[in-house]
């Protein structure tokens, strides 16, 4: 290859990743936005969250269209192929994790005029800081190729899914002692299922960044403590 | 090109197109056999349902290493450019097909020991039955490029919106009427979900399949009945 088609698919590179750089702090921007939106009971926080989501869209098919011309362009190989894949993939996952958020706004504009036990949203509240810290920690890990970084974050998955479960039985609880608790509790229940599904995200980006920098795939099943689905030793959805 | 290129390519395609298919066939199967297992309360069929998904997930992987090395091989412009891009796309939509049916199949394995009234499964199966429809339509449209049949399941999936925002209502009333209800209709909210969102992947290929055929995006939004997140105006998750 002569240095100009190296440099560039360097610049080509360099394009994908600062997109993914932007995708990452609008999808972080988004989740932190949707709790305090609950919390607050703020609709139009909410209805923010909601319209933040297109910006996350157009990023993620621009990539995907641009990670294609890349590709055939310059028929990369190895580590090269690699990168253009995980930007592929990346974007993939955040534009979901977008879509995650804006499902916990349209929870909470759904939930707006409803009875509403300020307590019962601090359950929700704990799992989402520690899925922010997982996401926040995976988009570093992304940024600086550091595989340990990555590798932790999908190790710490099994604890977003013990607290969900936890939350999971204690929402239940919630509707059984009072009748009042139900339509708000049923919305909590898949603002809960979202927000950690986020963090399933973050460990599909954490697999992709092992896949990048060992050109392996994680065979081993991601630890998963989620047991609503238990009496069987399953994983969570 | 040389016809020995073309042929290749063409030989390439046609791998990606059967590929697709098989996916499509594991994915309808899934679907209906998680229902039956709801239905008959039968776990080792929902046990089957999910040990059916490694197939779905590792035909998925497969397509996107075939493509991305056609694309880098072939350099293939606008229509079959096209073809790999949709091969691509839809697999993935296939892949999370299988992911919300194993979903349903672990509620089942759930649900199997508690209290159930046989009578709050009928709504979760007239949603099931639509949507299978949809996904056996724009399968075939896809075979046989059929935009007309396409654009048919996306104006459809309204249909499946309304039915499940009216099915998430009946089964909060059953909570209320009865806390024995709770835990099952719970359950039953995630199972109502992840089919309605079925219908999603299959309105997904549908635009897929247009952007194939035209090579233009759908840019109108997809009709949207979902009111579960009423009481603002806005599409369901």
């Amino acid at each position: 290859m002569s240095e100009h088609i190296v440099s560039s698919f360097d610049a080509e590179l360099e394009g994908l990743r600062s997109s993914i750089a932007e995708m990452g702090g609008i999808a972080e921007k988004q989740l932190a936005d949707a709790v305090t939106a609950l919390v607050r009971r703020d609709t139009s926080l909410a209805q923010a969250v909601i319209a933040m989501d297109q910006r996350l869209d157009a990023l993620q098919r621009d990539v995907e269209e641009r990670a294609v011309l890349t590709i055939a362009r310059r028929q990369p190989l190895a580590i090269d192929l690699r990168e253009v894949i995980a930007a592929i993939r990346i974007s993939g996952d955040l534009e979901r994790v977008g879509d995650m958020s804006k499902n916990c706004a349209k929870r909470v504009l759904a939930i707006a005029d409803g009875f509403q036990a300020q307590k019962i949203v601090t359950g929700v509240q704990n799992i989402a800081d520690l899925v922010m810290e997982q996401l926040k920690d995976v988009l570093d890990a992304y940024a600086q190729h550091d595989l340990a970084r990555a590798l932790d974050v999908w190790q710490r998955d099994g604890q977003i899914d013990a607290l969900y479960t936890s939350l999971f039985r204690e929402l239940l609880t919630y509707m059984m002692e009072d009748p009042r608790n139900i339509s708000f509790c049923a919305h909590l229940l898949f603002v809960a299922k979202n927000v950690e599904r986020i963090g399933d995200h973050a460990t599909n980006i954490a697999e992709t960044i092992n896949y990048l920098v060992t050109g392996q795939n994680l065979t081993a099943e991601r630890p998963k403590n989620d047991r609503t689905t238990a009496p069987v030793d399953v994983a969570a959805e």
